[in-house]
C-alpha cells in the first residue's frame, strides 16, 4: 500500500482495528469517508470521541453507560439479577423488551487455559450485591463450556446466601430443524425436556 | 435500540453510513471503538477528519491526492494515460507496481438509465490531456455494458488525434476453470485467441 497518500492510509489502518476488516473492506471505508461532506466526516469523528468520553461503567452493574449508576440500576427492579458475560449480552436482552431487573456484567468467563480467573472477572461485585432485597439471579452466560463453568460456580456461592439461582433454558433454537441440532444440544433437549 | 444510551446509539447510527455494514456489524464496531484506550478513538477520529481535510481531488487526473497536482501526475511518463473509472481503480493498478505512466479517473461511466452523461464524468478533462505528448490512451473502464460503452466513446474521439488507444485485455481469468467462465468471457476469449 505504499502509493496510497498517506492520510488515506492512516485511515484504512484504523479501519483494520475493527473486528472481522480486512484491507479491501478498510479501503472501501476509506473511500467512503471520502466521498462524505467534511460536515458528515466531522460528525463521525465526533460520534468517536464523544463515545469513548461519555461512556464509562457503571459501577454497579458493569454495563456501558453515561451517567453512574445507569439508567437500568437506576430505575428498574433490583430483585431480580441477570448475570451475562458482557455488555453486548445486555444489549441482546434489551432488544427483547421482556426483562425488567437489573443486569450484572462480568466481563468475560472463568477460562483455566487463558489465565481468566475469579479475581480477572466482575465477581466480587456481583457477590457484594446479594443483599436481602435479591430474590433471584438468573445466569446468563454463554453455553461454551467456560460459560457454563462460570455460571455453576456463581450457582454454587448464590446459593449459599438462600437466593433462587435459575439458568436460560438450553435446547433447540426456535425455527430450526431436529436433524441439524448437535448432540449435545439433542441430548440435553431430551434431559430437560417438558410435560404439555 | 432505544435502550441503547444516546453516544453509542449515535456511533452506530455512524458506522452504519459504511457500504455493506449493517445494525449488528455496527454494534460490533461500537464495541471495539469503547474498548479501545482514549487515545487510539482519538487518533481514529484524528484519521477520519484528516483523510477528509487533506485529501482533494488532483485537477489534472481526478485521483485522490494531498497535494496538487498529485504524485502521480507530476513524476510519471505523462506519454501514456491509463483510463480508469473511480479512484480505487488507481489504488488496484498501483498495487502492481508495473505501469509507470499516469492515470485519467473518469469518476464514472455513461448510462442514460441513470441519467449519467458526457457532462457528468471528467470528460472534457480528459480530452483537454490528448497534446502531442501523449503516445498511447489505455482504456481500463469496466467490463460491463456501461463500461464498454465508455470506452467505445473515448476511443472513437481519441483516435481522431492520431493517438493510439488500447483496451486492458479481456479473457478467461488466471486461475479460473474453462468450464465456469461465462459464455460471453468465453466467446471474447475465443475471438482474442493469440498465437502461442
Amino acid at each position: 500500500m505504499a502509493d496510497y497518500i498517506e492520510p488515506i492510509e492512516k485511515l484504512i489502518r484504523e479501519f483494520c482495528k475493527l473486528p472481522g476488516v480486512g484491507a479491501k473492506t478498510a479501503q472501501r471505508y476509506a473511500l467512503t469517508v471520502l466521498s462524505m461532506t467534511e460536515q458528515e466526516a466531522a460528525e463521525f469523528a465526533a460520534a468517536l470521541t464523544d463515545a469513548k468520553q461519555k461512556v464509562h461503567i457503571c459501577s454497579v452493574c458493569g454495563n456501558y453507560t453515561d451517567r453512574d449508576p445507569c439508567r437500568i440500576c437506576a430505575a428498574r427492579d433490583r430483585s431480580v439479577i441477570c448475570v451475562v458475560q458482557e455488555a453486548k449480552d445486555v444489549m441482546a436482552i434489551e432488544r427483547l423488551g421482556e426483562y425488567h431487573g437489573v443486569y450484572h456484567v462480568l466481563g468475560g468467563v472463568l477460562s483455566p487455559l487463558k489465565g481468566v480467573g475469579i479475581e480477572d472477572l466482575r465477581m466480587a461485585q456481583l457477590f457484594k450485591r446479594l443483599t436481602a432485597d435479591v430474590k433471584e439471579v438468573i445466569l446468563a452466560t454463554d453455553t461454551s463450556a467456560e460459560g457454563e463453568a462460570t455460571a455453576t460456580y456463581i450457582a454454587r456461592f448464590v446459593k449459599q446466601y438462600g437466593i433462587k439461582v435459575t439458568r436460560l433454558a438450553q435446547g433447540i433454537s426456535i425455527g430450526s430443524e431436529l436433524q441439524y441440532a448437535d448432540e449435545v444440544t439433542l441430548s440435553r433437549a431430551f434431559a430437560n425436556r417438558r410435560e404439555v
